[in-house]
């Protein structure tokens, strides 16, 4: 389990949730398109989730939760050691 | 730190949510209406947040979040031991 940080002043949930799944979705080599798949959703909705421009509700942060094989927690979690992107 | 708990199947992100809100605002004794002004809110939102009725917003996780002093991941997170409301 990556030591989760202190949350970083600043940064956004939207922000934290939008670098998560991007990494996740790096992780696992996926398309934005893959992962809209997987999740049920469209390409263009992950691509403004991950632009943290989308006020993204609690059902499809858990949709892509499962998508990517993680707790919705998980993606609301600063993983990163520092707030940089 | 209460202890993770793994996330017990058939229970929503939006049940741990709310359970979650209803635990914290009890422990600090404040009325639905009391969270919602410290949300910047309205009472009925918040009620059907605590019962899972509502597909909330990030932005909304946030606010709540920022009102009861903790993170928006600890909000999905499963803090009970059993899934039992």
């Amino acid at each position: 389990m990556t030591p989760q940080h202190p949350p970083v002043p600043g940064v956004s949930a939207r922000q934290v949730l939008a670098r998560n799944i991007k990494r996740l979705r790096g992780e696992k080599g996926w398309s934005q398109e893959a992962l809209a798949f997987e999740a049920g959703l469209h390409r263009t909705f992950i691509a403004h989730v991950e632009r943290a421009g989308r006020n993204i509700s609690i059902d499809n942060i858990e949709r892509i939760a499962r998508a990517l094989g993680v707790e919705p927690a998980y993606l609301l979690t600063c993983h990163g050691a520092s707030g940089a992107t």
